[in-house]
């Protein structure tokens, strides 16, 4: 017990870190994850969303889904009574959608700190790092390959983030690794230096069971076989394509009946068609299909139903992130995924700007807020990314988080009561004067207001004496402060050996391979 | 006729614009203000609601409202049958909604130039700029007092932006020339630069009525009383209080048939309650008494229904601004604005950053895409506002146009039908390829996607080569570019001569006043 204070004090580090959960605790704030208090944002009458399914039925009936080198799932959907041709699979309407009924609405990710633990679904909301990038930035030293210790750094930063729930997956690509054995060295990583739930490795199928072994170490093998203790986030290769890769760690995942993120990525132009109810006509058909392969391997895993959209700039071809159209057909994806009962993946702060500056705030906070509006259980993207998913910012990491807290207090909406009615207060204080010393400022002042970690609130002329900063000049101070300030959570330490051994004994049994 | 073209071509400045202007006709956009085609976002109960409602009730009839030097509107409200009681004023439950009933739903605002008249109300939004600051800023020169020079220029840029509907008022303070005589050439401004519509003086009843006369020479005094062609707005003076100077141009407007924009201004824990549902209970007492006069004034007459909520940073007093709990308030004043059947008015890109950076997009996209969830007509602020109102930046106005621009997309929202829905592209380009060149790609791509003017999307590699800028100093370029090319609208001749001697007129009839 005493440990467990220790470790929790120590997370969050120091003095000022005290002082801040404190704060938070009194706004009640610094949750294991949100329980949304505002509802969905529903665009799209029930009509229009039964044309959007109807087309999916005929996307997936007439023009099929190729499922490439993975001939155990080709004879799951035979089975299951599909149309093989080949690798090509056909659907009948509604067959995905009866598949999908026994996958649960809403399950608990476990964290190896039970205090940590998450519930995804429903109108729980979950922030998780974003995932992916080869590079990492920051405002010392500019755009660089990332690194074992990039990637350490970052668990650190979102085990200390009280704004973040998840310590996500390949947060930054190691890049100092082999790439075969990179998986072991960032599963590690995300249970030493953290202890948040986490994901794990996708990029094949050995690696995803490397993954889930690594997890059975520290839950142990029975509680994983009956809980979520990981999740592998798993792409389709859009459009309409499931490569083998992606299928075999799907069926690792769900076998093991961990959950399998199902996300398709369309860029519209290029993998997707331009219009918005095309692309998100093909988003439905191309996850439905790979949800329900989850079930057909093992049928009650877990599941989430992921969304990914976004455009191009025609005329060059570029491809574009946090633009209105993607923000808009997330709503409608959220309406869609709620039809399907699924618990729900969107991503948060896209952007392609290649710095933390106005445009990378400005798409982010479109892309962001689309998330939070659809009704997304899980938002993977939530900090950090810059450029297209090409680079992990350490400034824009900070910067994001903050907005992830000032998310909490928005979903948490808004109450109605006579306290927060304040009727008291106005008989107190009457016309013109000010309520700083009222009665009810006072009772309420601790709990009164989200307060950011990264905006400068101060008068123009005290900014500028101390420096004149912007934001990613403070960010910049503020991920340093953090490192400084971090201590591990503590892990037992044969399940540490455990762990370091199979790390060891794994990359002893592979030659390295760099690509 | 051809006047008129060469005038729009002129507008837009040189061949680059033109080019533009094709691309917004092609995708519908470049339009003089926008009709939603989405749902407002509802966040709260009808119970709830009427609760506030009911606790607005209650602060008009226990606590009452001031209204301070102006007899006047003692006596109309006497006569209307509120009890009024020295300088304060209470009012019965239900008396000022039913007052209320004679004000439009939804009225036009007419331009100098006809195809750029406003509807206001309904599902109609207007985008107009920011307003109020004593200083401008841009990235050369910092931040100083603003001139009438910043004033023109600013009126110029609104005038050559495709996704700004409006001139909006005081862009900023024209600090180089006296007080009592700054409206005149504000006016002037906005009526010789722009042929949008536009806002007048409030600050002392004549200057008011300057405004409205100096309306009259462009649109006539019969059309201007059967017409709105200027907007006032009126500030209550929270926490309830009206001061003889507001009501006074509020009467002033309401009489001559132009709208009053009445907004409150409340800074929680400052102004109002720490609590959001007492902020927004104030808000609405406040926002239904100022509009009510209106009435009294003139049956009939155009009026806005304002938002402003804000919060503060309560350890140290100063404001702050995009931040969740405004939003969240934005979002439940308009639920009340709607049950009242009157246009509103919310603000836009608010921020207490002093550079036109991270924090002042974060926090400027939370409070606008507030104000456009919450189903505002009018959003003043939406371009150019930077260190909590106290400065009008030269850069940020050019990025929040484009964040205007996106918004034109983001209100379209989304069309189901069968060229949307892509049906034949996917039978037609199939699993695995691209829609790169497709039929369907070919027939969509010149409205497929909104294009930003100042975001870069350009490949990491390729934008640091062109020197790696961040979005402001694209923003800086701009700016510029769009002040050179700029060309005025035609203005008659001899109206403009009548404007100039009015102004003349006026000034020679004052002596100088600097404060």
């Amino acid at each position: 017990m005493a440990t467990q204070e220790t470790a929790q004090r120590a997370r969050h580090g120091g003095r000022e870190a005290r002082r801040r959960e404190r704060t938070q605790k009194a706004a009640g704030l610094g949750r294991p994850y949100i329980l949304r208090n505002i509802p969905t944002y529903d665009i799209l009458s029930e009509e229009n969303l039964e044309r959007i399914e109807r087309a999916a039925d005929r996307i997936l009936a007439e023009t099929g889904i190729a499922f490439r080198d993975d001939p155990v799932a080709l004879d799951l959907w035979r089975e299951a009574g599909a149309t093989v041709e080949g690798e090509l699979v056909k659907f009948e309407p509604g067959m995905l959608r009866e598949i999908l009924r026994s996958a649960p609405a809403e399950f608990t990710q476990h964290a190896r700190n039970p205090e940590n633990s998450v519930r995804i679904g429903g109108r729980n909301v979950v922030f998780a790092p974003a995932y992916g990038s080869p590079f990492v930035m920051d405002l010392d030293r500019g755009r660089r390959f990332g690194t074992l210790q990039d990637f350490q750094n970052f668990v650190k930063l979102a085990q200390s983030s009280p704004w973040l729930h998840h310590s996500g997956g390949t947060i930054c690509e190691p890049t100092d690794v082999p790439v075969n054995k990179r998986h072991l060295d960032m599963v590690y990583a995300h249970l030493r230096y953290s202890d948040r739930c986490f994901m794990g490795s996708v990029t094949a199928e050995e690696r995803s069971e490397d993954s889930i072994e690594m997890a059975r170490l520290v839950f142990g093998h029975d509680f994983v076989d009956e809980n979520c203790v990981i999740l592998g986030n798993i792409n389709v290769n859009s459009p309409l394509v499931w490569d083998g890769t992606m299928t075999k760690s799907l069926r690792a995942y769900a076998s093991a009946n961990q959950a399998a993120v199902v996300v398709p990525f369309i860029l519209g132009g290029a993998m997707g068609p331009v219009t918005n109810a095309g692309a998100i006509a093909q988003s439905l058909a191309e996850t439905m299909a790979g949800c329900a392969l989850t079930q057909l391997v093992r049928k009650g895993a877990p599941v989430i139903f992921g969304n990914f959209l976004s455009s191009t700039q025609l005329k060059t071809g570029s491809p574009t992130f946090g633009t209105p159209e993607p923000a808009i057909g997330s709503m409608v994806v959220g309406q869609l995924c709620r039809r399907l009962n699924l618990p729900m993946r969107c991503s948060g702060n896209f952007t392609t700007s290649k710095l933390p500056d106005a445009q990378a705030m400005t798409e982010g906070m479109m892309s962001m807020l689309a998330a939070i509006h659809c009704g997304t259980n899980f938002i993977l993207h939530s900090a950090g990314w810059l450029d297209g998913a090409l680079s992990m910012s350490y400034e824009k990491f900070m910067l994001d988080a903050d907005v992830c807290g000032a998310l909490h207090t928005y979903l948490d909406g808004i109450t109605i009561d006579d306290n927060q009615l304040a009727l008291d207060a106005f008989a107190e204080v009457g016309p013109g004067n000010h309520f700083f010393g009222s009665a009810h400022t006072l009772a309420n002042y601790q709990t009164a207001y989200w307060e950011s970690e990264t905006a400068d609130n101060a008068p123009f002329e005290q900014w500028e004496l101390a420096g004149g900063d912007d934001a990613a000049t403070r960010a910049n101070r503020l991920w340093k402060q953090r490192l400084r300030e971090y201590e591990a959570p503590p892990l037992d330490p044969g399940m540490d050996e455990a762990l370091k051994d199979f790390v060891a004994r794994r990359k002893a049994s592979m030659a390295d391979a760099w690509y």
